[in-house]
């Protein structure tokens, strides 16, 4: 469906996006967003940008989280894949907590997923959007920006953007997902066997 | 269950692992083969150890599958995970195949899952075993190891083991789950989206 969408339609979308709707591409809320005007509205904030470099080669692999289809025997439908820079997980491992800077980056993938002899597989596919974060323990940033806050910067980019963000206010974009992670600094660590040793 | 277990029934698990049993730890074929004394009657080849590097940081992540639980409300029973060196990921880049001695590390893990926000997400917890694979085209190997063949060495290595690989044949062992990605060099690079880039 190409139908045009108003910014209203585009906020409810991201709603559905961040709350985890399905990512098949015909019909996701993630690729009907798109159809915005590229950019239309949206925050740019340079240090929250998906990196330029090839962090899928030069970054560490933190773990990957894999989201049930909404019919489950179906597999999973999307695989998310986290990464930091190694200095970061060093430091990590050090002292227990990101230093301020660090920035992380999940990849949300839709899946295919086959049926092998192992069992019902479910692999990355096309590229659905990335989450960004970054460490701001002293949240110097909070009081200029709707996306700083809670220790941290947030953002999500759609597709293979990366500089306009589709985040407008992380409180109400981002904590509902990370809430339920507060003990652990917001994020989901018990995915991430690297640091937990 | 701490039964002892004799060589028969180690056989009889290691094709149950390898054709993709419950990885849960309570339960799992691989945890009740490490019963046997360690080492016993299994096959050391240093080429096809698990890394003594620390490849989770050092080398590249291609790509992840989850693996349905047998009970698909469940989630994910499995999370996998896949390395290579970098030289490698660029020589295959460049070439469509990896070189000779490159090696590709698979972690397998048992899983928990959460009933988050985003959906119902699976994610790696206790290391279950280890698959590696090491390129040889020209088949040198193939005659003096059970080990080496169809362009390749294989061993998988149960839990944290390193050098005693629980694998006796490749061909009974392995390319049950191998053969069907024989067109992409027995590799299922369709779940590596840096491979293709």
């Amino acid at each position: 469906m190409k139908k045009p969408v108003g910014r209203t339609g585009a906020l409810v979308m991201l709603g559905l996006i961040v709350f985890g709707a399905s990512a098949r591409a015909e019909d996701s809320p993630a690729v009907e967003a798109m159809h915005l005007g590229e950019g239309e509205g949206r925050i740019v904030d340079p240090e929250l940008a998906v990196p330029s470099e090839n962090y899928r080669e030069e970054w560490v692999f933190l773990g990957a989280f894999s989201v049930l289809a909404d019919e489950p025997e179906e597999g999973a439908k999307e695989m998310h894949a986290v990464y930091a820079e190694q200095e970061a997980v060093r430091a990590y491992l050090d002292a227990g907590s990101f230093p301020d800077g660090a920035k992380i980056v999940k990849d949300v993938f839709e899946t295919e997923t086959a049926y092998l002899t192992t069992g019902t597989a479910s692999y990355a596919r096309e590229l659905a959007g990335r989450f960004v974060m970054v460490k701001d323990s002293q949240n110097t940033k909070a009081d200029q920006s709707p996306l700083w806050g809670h220790g941290w910067g947030w953002a999500f980019y759609e597709g293979t953007e990366t500089r306009h963000t589709i985040t407008t206010d992380y409180e109400s974009d981002c904590l509902g997902c990370h809430q339920p992670a507060q003990e652990t600094d917001y994020l989901y660590t018990q995915g991430y066997p690297l640091l937990a040793r």
